[in-house]
């Protein structure tokens, strides 16, 4: 296996360790900085310093795109067009309906699949890189309907073999999450840092600030870099969630004001099980099932398959394609975890049109 | 020494453990709950169970009210009401204004000191109690004009042989402090986990959430009856803070769709640079600096020093108070870290119209 990195920062670094250690895998590594390329060398995190984009994705069968999201457009296209006719590109940028537009017309198209894996966002640099960054973390994949059954397959188990937990998306619908559960996040963050500054220092008394507002005020001016691309990348869907957000907390104001404490403690009460509703543990580990699915080798497939899944919160553990020697039909072989969810994922891939079958133990 | 803790919780148990174990204490806890007194005798966090408030408070040096907020204007009356000559009756109740105006028609109100430790407040049940809870913790303090000080002196040193770091503060002050730093919080993780449940949750997908919106949301609902109470004693103060995040959310909302990157950049920087500000640590261990403050014995002249020196963020380590015979003048020594902050000390009680001075090593 011959993997590329392209911009070699603590993700790209973490992907070259984790990559070399777990898969044996070749690592070429591309970045502007020569000094960042040999201390990735150093570290053990590339295997050879290439001199172009070109240069490192030559020959590979996975080019991973690891620069700034402003960046990414323009080197995915780069890397398809220097990329072989087996060679998946993918990415690892925190906004995907835009990048997965500005990629679409690209006639190599079909070997491009956004992803977005959620560890390491905070910190920079390949020094902090660690073959176990994504150890059980969530990777997002937006396959379309151009996508190739057979290259979405081969990256989605490369990532399961990083670590990861690799799981299919719409890339508006990735956008509109992260909004929620990200961006909005920081722009919080940053709003209350500005708020509890002009409130606590107007003279010179240091505050003592509780956990909840350090919790809260976290990631406030997290990496202005980064953060000016991921808000400008999707100010649409984030300026909803914040107007969303305002909406309730002039309710909360009003309720506040009204002295109603039984109305206050029901806001309370609904609010806990908001929470408690989201903490809904992922379904612990369980007997793996596999699902075999008969297809016709169409376009688009695997893509459909894979976020009708993932849209219903199925995690997909591990996959294989048997194509047919005729190249126009196959079997798609996925494992779920526990019989249940296997079942549940059966009706949902038979909606389809497909015909579908569990086999308990399949791993 | 005779502590009585009324109310026997996380917060009281690790009072009556802490004031045992380190202090020596002779501890009488009442509580409206007599497993939890039994409980509470069994972990070793009280000496003695008391039948009733006069029970506990009749012979007590210190009166600690652990009750919820709620509870707390008709304890701390029983309390003052039960007390002796001396004895300093004082709360641990997150909001100060109400309760202050509360007591402060009763004829013994100079017998009391509002106070609020920011320690365990997630938590309840005398199970949890530690003897550690305090340690480095600010233990806030609420001396008026009519607070005497020698009895302020006394629960100020026995806070901080608790472990605790007291800080005199106007409860006014307090109340619009803790709405920034603690009740807003809450309200916004409130929001946000509601808001995000009616995103996520619409269909089966149970969706992956990133470590900034945990936090942001991590007391979402927290303890409903002890918000409750919280969020109705500071309704007024929480609203405008609530007000006010709201305008500067209408900002961030329209600069975000503005699409200006430059501008959205500087808004992050300017949050990192809020952030930074506020995160600035409290002074190191420094050398201990004695200030020797002479003053007139009239009502209110500890608190109004301690006041002006909390106002400052000044950090009283210690203090005593000594009366001269005739008690209408005295000297009052208080203990500062650091050369520098000492003087800065000095400078604002001179300010005050004491005379001070300012001695190396004091302690």
């Amino acid at each position: 296996m011959r993997v590329a990195v392209l911009g070699v920062g603590l993700i790209g670094g973490s992907i070259g360790l984790a990559a070399r250690d777990r898969l044996g895998a070749e690592v070429a590594g591309y970045d502007p900085s020569g000094d960042t390329l040999a201390a990735a060398v150093e570290l053990g995190a590339i295997d050879r310093e290439a001199d172009s984009v070109a240069d490192a994705t030559t020959g590979a069968d996975a080019v991973f795109c690891a620069a700034p999201v402003g960046a990414l457009p323009a080197l995915c296209l780069e890397a398809l067009d220097a990329g072989a006719e087996e060679t998946v590109v993918t990415d690892v940028g925190s906004t995907k309906q835009g990048l997965v537009e500005a990629v679409a017309d690209h006639p190599e198209s079909r070997r491009f699949v956004g992803g977005h894996p959620l560890a390491g966002a905070e910190t920079a640099g390949v020094e902090g890189s660690r073959a176990d960054l994504f150890d059980g973390a969530r990777w997002y994949l937006t396959p379309t309907e151009r996508t190739e059954g057979v290259l979405f397959d081969r990256l989605h188990r490369l990532l399961a073999d990083l670590g990861a937990r690799p799981q299919a998306i719409d890339p508006t619908e990735h956008d509109r999450t992260m909004a929620t559960v990200s961006h909005l996040p920081h722009v919080i963050a940053n709003v209350l840092a500005s708020r509890a500054r002009e409130t606590l220092t107007g003279g010179e008394r240091r505050p003592e600030v509780g956990r909840s507002f350090r919790d809260t005020t976290r990631v406030a001016g997290a990496n202005p870099g980064m953060w000016e691309d991921i808000f400008s990348a999707n100010s649409g869907a984030v300026a909803d969630e914040v107007d969303a957000v305002v909406k309730r907390l002039e309710e909360a104001a009003t309720l506040l004001r009204s002295g109603d404490a039984e109305r206050i403690r029901g806001w309370q009460e609904a609010a806990l099980e908001d929470r408690r509703a989201l903490e809904q543990a992922d379904h612990a580990a369980a007997e793996l099932c596999e699902l075999r699915i008969a297809v016709e080798n169409r376009p688009g497939t695997v893509a459909e398959i894979a976020l009708a899944l993932g849209g219903a919160g199925v995690n997909i553990e591990d996959m294989s394609l048997f194509p047919a020697p005729d190249r126009r039909t196959g079997a798609i072989s996925l494992w779920i975890a526990g019989r249940e969810e296997a079942e549940r994922a059966g009706t949902i891939v038979a909606g389809l049109g497909h015909s579908v079958s569990v086999v308990a133990g399949g791993a």
